[in-house]
């Protein structure tokens, strides 16, 4: 019997629950999930006798040190900033962990204590980050199997919504993940390179620097860049490529119109509005416009950013009722709160509502002296509001690492993403059996 | 015999130490200066026997200590941060202070315990703060005691180029001050209300949303808004006011051309540009703008910012040299950094430069039933390049307040700012006396 301490049973750990569960009579698996709110997560697990549920309280170190004294291996989904306190604590009871996160500085730090006790902490193992990283390095060592060199590497996912349920919504999104992740999408700046020129995009132009992509059978999309496209050089091994770019998908016509809100100053989170609670969505927009006695916000708005009343911009604000006199009822409220509460009225997943997960690399390489260009694209539609393409394609990952794991085929140690072929080669293949697969197309 | 310890020599104690120096023998005061650069400091104190300069390192408690306790009253002109570790030892061995930054929260934390030591801690005792809050304090009171009602305020400060130095200077404008801060400035979201609705403008908009502001016998300006002027109504005791909204000055077009900067992220502090070492100027533009095989950078960015070629804002970013291929020399540089650096080239005081300090109020009242406007506006002209109107407007009123502190002549303990009557009258009218006046008019 082998013991499974799941953290976090959140909307992302849901396919995970389910994969696990299914295969814990035959895998003689015991799972135990701590959740903050444990009887959400008890409807879910719907009285499996391979599952405890417990009340799990972060802030309580004695419970925390008993949950991982009696796990084997643990899992967590909690939001990205406790994983460094689950792992000390892995750490000081010799037990491995994954997690579908990035790994941060204090868990690279603890990566020569993880390796010299034999144990694996893998991360980065949910979509993006995860299945990105698999999908890449399986194109990129099959390119140099054959003996060519990488020069060009390209990248972009989105979570988009399935094309079905992308009628009558003019911004064909709605939120399929945190909602407060999509307010602040982007802050920072944009560093990539590009035919071998280092290029910086500062957050307030970057929904107007973007470029259109095709993906047969699912139409175009635009993708944005993402903050730090340069770190990716050294864990792909791509060292030597003069263009590393890697970045957001959406539908075309997005970004210049959730530019609105970037150019208003509305998605900043680092300052409260003044009054916030007895504040209308309308008066909102119209504190980032200039005061005039009797100029309308609309026209305002339209004259500062340039915007035809009658275009397509103009449309989606009002679609999402943001000129409208209703009270926003948040209180201390920064403008990206403000604005998540907005766009939740519209952009929330109705229960018929399916989601999609869309993710596309290009690659250049050369081989025996001429120049190549490689596709490789995933999609992947959600069953229903539960069990989402996000979900999906976030925990079956997970997982298929932690099963594994715990039957000794992940043969690691240390501090780990899975950029390594003896990780994405199993893995991305049971991923073909859900259904998550990849096409492949030379172009050029 | 009272002994003064001045804490920081630099470019903006230049006319502090005079005005101390040429009272010490009739006030009977002993000066002591601390700095860094002790040697460039006993340049300017010309061996006078009041002065004593020691090498002063603020890492050095001990020494701290030591020079707190031989003094009467300390003055700060260090860099803003490191004044409350200065704050702390004033305390502890009970002396009064004078400084002309901004209280910060570790200084107002403290007013407490301050006034119960019946010590004054003084602030703001610059020009901006300084001079703006006594000579707006000063027609507030009177618009009051006249039983007027204030309605509105708005008041802007300018540190610029004298008139006879603006020749061959398309921007019309130099670092007069610290230049970082220059190049920083703004960053963040500026807060006001006007007519009674909250304001705010994010960083990226700042410099085109400007106004214009005619201050005669100088001509025009213009103004951009500083970060929060909602603080001040609780300051100035106008809580009520409909409209209240503080800036800097320019003068006009230094913020289109300014804003060319500013969009492409080039005032940003917040990362390192990659091989900042061995780019030209030219690169260092060209990394912000989208990558093309062959058109130039100058015709890039035009496209970019929708700037015509022989616009006004492209002349001032030709005059400025910032498509030279010229090597930036400076490594793990920001992109401020590296601002500041190219601007340096052509906005460094030349020996004959002379610089401006231009401050204007506006304040809006009711009287008897009737709508009034007054303006009150100072312009202060440098002598040279070390008594320049900056260090003059700067160091003139800390002295004036050091004198009155020492003679006994300012009844107050606790931590303040110049906005009482007892501390700007004064004040103010010895500032009169050294050509520092304001001139009023009633426009309304």
């Amino acid at each position: 019997m082998k013991h499974i301490l799941l953290l976090g049973g959140g909307k992302s750990s849901t396919v995970l629950m389910n994969y696990l569960l299914e295969r814990a009579g035959e895998e003689q698996w015991q799972l135990t999930i701590g959740d903050m709110q444990p009887e959400l997560i008890r409807s879910k697990t719907k009285d499996s006798t391979r599952a405890t549920v417990v009340q799990f309280n972060l802030s309580d170190a004695a419970q925390l040190q008993s949950l991982v004294k009696q796990a084997d291996l643990v899992i967590s989904m909690l939001p990205a900033m406790f994983h460094p306190l689950v792992a000390k604590e892995c750490l000081r009871q010799g037990r491995n962990m994954v997690t579908a996160s990035y790994v941060s500085d204090d868990m690279r730090t603890m990566a020569k204590d993880v390796e010299a006790a034999g144990l694996l902490f893998l991360n980065e193992m949910g979509v993006d980050p995860g299945i990105d990283h698999m999908s890449a390095m399986k194109v990129i060592d099959e390119i140099r199997a054959k003996g060519g060199k990488m020069t060009a590497f390209e990248s972009f996912t989105g979570g988009l919504l399935a094309p079905e349920s992308e009628k009558d919504n003019p911004w064909r999104y709605k939120f399929t993940w945190n909602p407060r992740n999509v307010v602040l999408a982007g802050q920072g700046v944009a560093k990539f390179i590009q035919m071998g020129q280092y290029k910086y995009i500062p957050y307030h132009r970057l929904f107007r620097r973007t470029e259109l992509i095709n993906i047969p059978g699912y139409g175009m999309f635009e993708g944005y860049g993402n903050r730090d496209s340069l770190g990716y050089r050294e864990q792909y091994g791509l060292q030597d490529v003069h263009t590393m770019y890697r970045g957001t998908l959406r539908r075309p016509g997005f970004c210049r119109s959730w530019d609105v809100f970037v150019s208003l100053g509305a998605t900043d989170d680092s300052y409260i509005i003044q009054e916030s609670e007895t504040m209308t969505y309308r008066q909102f927009i119209n504190s980032f416009l200039a005061y005039h006695p009797t100029d309308s916000v609309e026209l305002k708005l339209a004259h500062y950013l340039r915007l035809d009343l009658d275009s397509e911009e103009m449309y989606k604000l009002q679609w999402l009722g943001i000129f409208d006199d209703k009270p926003i009822g948040l209180k201390n409220a920064t403008p990206a709160q403000i604005l998540q509460k907005i766009l939740e009225d519209k952009w929330s997943l109705e229960p018929d509502d399916k989601d999609m997960l869309v993710m596309w690399h290009k690659f250049n390489y050369e081989l025996e002296g001429r120049q190549h260009e490689k596709h490789s694209f995933m999609v992947s539609i959600g069953k229903d509001t539960l069990e989402t393409a996000m979900a999906t394609t976030v925990g079956l990952p997970v997982g298929i690492a932690v099963k594994m794991i715990l039957q000794g085929r992940m043969p690691l140690v240390g501090v780990h993403i899975p950029t390594i072929k003896a990780v994405y080669e199993p893995l991305l293949e049971e991923l073909g059996h859900h259904g998550i697969s990849f096409i492949e197309r030379d172009v050029q």
